[in-house]
C-alpha cells in the first residue's frame, strides 16, 4: 500500500489515497500502522475518498482505530495534498467530514501553495456548552482551586472543552503536574483540554497544551483557537494573533461573522510503500 | 533519498544504502530524520558502506547525531537487509564496525531467511570492568541500598555496564522510579543500565530494561545478554535462555568459548523516499 507522511505543527498523519478503492481494513490496521516502532508511526490516518455531495471526502482514523469527526491540523494536510497532487484544482476545497462540510483554503506564498486556512466554526462560552458545572454564564477570568492553589481560568468550547490559563512565564509551569489535575477537575464533567498562555504582545502569544486523553502535545488546533478567544475576552490581545506552539506557529483570527479562522503549515515529509 | 525502515524487537532504524555514494550529511541530518513527528522517525540511522578489509561495513548514527560503536538490534537489521537484497550472498557476513569485526549469521526457517544470530562477545564481571566502585571482585547477588530499600544486584559488562535485579513479579516494579535511582547510584561512576528480571523457568526469563541515558525502552540487546549471564551465575537458569522483552523475544546462549550469542528478529517495515 502506497502512502504519504504529512505533518502540520507536529501533528502527523499517514495520508492514503482511497479515490479508486477504499481500504476497509484501515480502522483495524490503524494501531499497527500508527505504531512508531513497529509501523509507519503517526498520530492518525487520513483517508481521501470521493464525495457524493462535495468536492471530496475526508475520514480521519485515530491511532487507536477510532474515527475522529474532524481535526484542524489534519484537514490542512488533507487540503495541501489534494491541491499539490492536482486531485482537486480549486483553492477553496469543499470537504465532506463527519463534522459537516469544511472549506479549507490554500494560501499562496511567492506563487506556491504554502499554508492552509480553515474555518474552525464559532466559539461557545456558556457553561453548559463547555460543559462545566455551576450556575449558567460565561467563565472569564474566574478562580479554580487545585491543591490549594488558585488559578484564573477562561473556558471556551470549540466543539470540545478548553480551559485557558494565563501565566507570566510558560517555561516555569510544571504542565505534567497541573495538567492532569485540571483535566480531571470536578468542574468539568467531560474533562477538559488545558492551555497555558504567555502573552507576548497584542498580536502574539505562546501556548503549551495538555490535551484531554493525550497529555502534553506539540500542538492543538482547537486549543489555539480557544486561546485566541480567551486572550481577546481578557483584553490581552486583539482578535488576530499568532500562536507560538512547541510544534510551530498558527495564525488565529476571530472574524466579524463570529467564526474563528486558523491558518497554519502542512508539510509533506516522505512517501512510502508498506506491504500489508 | 531512498531508505528502508527496519526494526528488531522494537528498536527501529532508517537503513540507507551508501554503497555507491556516502551521504556525508547524515550525522547532521540525523536529529531531523529520526524525529518521530517532523521526520521519518527512528532510534537511529544505519549506513551500508563498502569495506576494504571485510565483506561490508556498517555505521550506526544515533538520533542525536552521535555515532554508536555497535548495536545488537541494529546489526541484525543490517544483516537481514544485506542478505535479502542480495548485496552479500553469504549466510555469515563479516561486518566492519567501530567495535571491530562482527559476524552476524542468517538463520533460516522453512528455507527463508528469518532470525539473525550475533556473537556479542565475552561478558566481563570484575568491578573495574563494569565499572563499579569498591574492592575488586565480582558482584553476584550483592546488596545495593536505594532510599532505604535493599536490592540484590548482579553486575555484568557487555562492553557497557548492566545491573541485573531479580524480582518475583515484573509488572509490580515501578521501573520509572527505581530505574533512575540505580542508573545514577554512586556505585556506578559511568552510570549503568538496569535490568529487572522475572525468572519463568530454567530456559525463560521476562525482562524490563531501564537504559542509561534513554529511560525505559522496548528492548536492549546487551541487557538481554547480561541478564542471561546473571541468571546462570545465580543458578536460576541454564546457559541457553529465551528472554521475553516488551518489544519481542531474544534467544541468549552463553557458549563454551565464553562468548554470548544472541538470536533475534529483524523485520523490514516499509520503504520510502524523502526529499532532503
Amino acid at each position: 500500500m502506497k502512502f504519504t507522511k504529512m505533518q502540520g505543527t507536529g501533528n502527523d498523519f499517514i495520508v492514503i489515497d482511497c479515490m479508486e478503492r477504499e481500504n476497509k481494513d484501515l480502522k483495524q490496521l490503524a494501531p499497527k500502522l500508527c505504531n512508531r516502532h513497529f509501523g509507519i508511526g503517526a498520530d492518525g490516518i487520513i483517508m481521501i475518498l470521493p464525495s457524493a455531495s462535495e468536492d471530496i471526502k475526508m475520514r480521519i482514523i485515530n491511532s487507536d482505530g477510532s474515527e475522529a469527526e474532524m481535526c484542524g491540523n489534519g484537514i490542512r494536510c488533507f487540503a495541501k495534498y489534494i491541491y499539490t497532487r492536482g486531485i482537486i484544482n480549486k483553492e477553496k476545497i469543499r470537504v465532506e467530514t463527519l463534522a459537516g462540510t469544511i472549506v479549507p483554503e490554500i494560501i499562496f506564498k511567492n506563487g506556491k501553495p504554502d499554508m492552509v486556512k480553515v474555518d474552525m466554526g464559532e466559539p461557545r462560552l456558556k457553561r453548559s456548552d463547555i460543559p462545566m458545572e455551576g450556575p449558567e454564564g460565561e467563565v472569564i477570568n474566574e478562580p479554580l482551586y487545585l491543591d490549594g492553589i488558585e488559578y484564573r481560568i477562561t473556558c471556551v468550547s470549540m466543539g470540545n472543552p478548553h480551559c485557558v490559563i494565563f501565566i507570566d512565564d510558560i517555561n516555569a509551569i510544571p504542565i505534567k503536574e497541573i495538567g492532569p489535575g485540571i483535566e480531571n477537575h470536578k468542574l468539568f464533567p467531560q474533562k477538559t483540554n488545558v492551555e497555558f498562555i504567555q502573552v507576548l504582545n497584542q498580536g502574539e502569544i505562546k501556548m503549551k497544551v495538555w490535551e484531554r486523553g493525550a497529555g502534553e502535545t506539540l500542538a492543538c488546533g482547537t486549543g489555539a483557537c480557544a486561546s485566541g478567544v480567551a486572550s481577546y475576552l481578557n483584553k490581552k490581545t486583539g482578535r488576530r494573533i499568532i500562536v507560538h506552539l512547541p510544534g510551530g506557529d498558527l495564525l488565529v483570527e476571530w472574524m466579524d461573522d463570529n467564526h474563528i479562522y486558523m491558518t497554519g503549515p502542512a508539510e509533506e515529509v516522505f512517501t512510502g510503500e508498506i506491504i500489508l
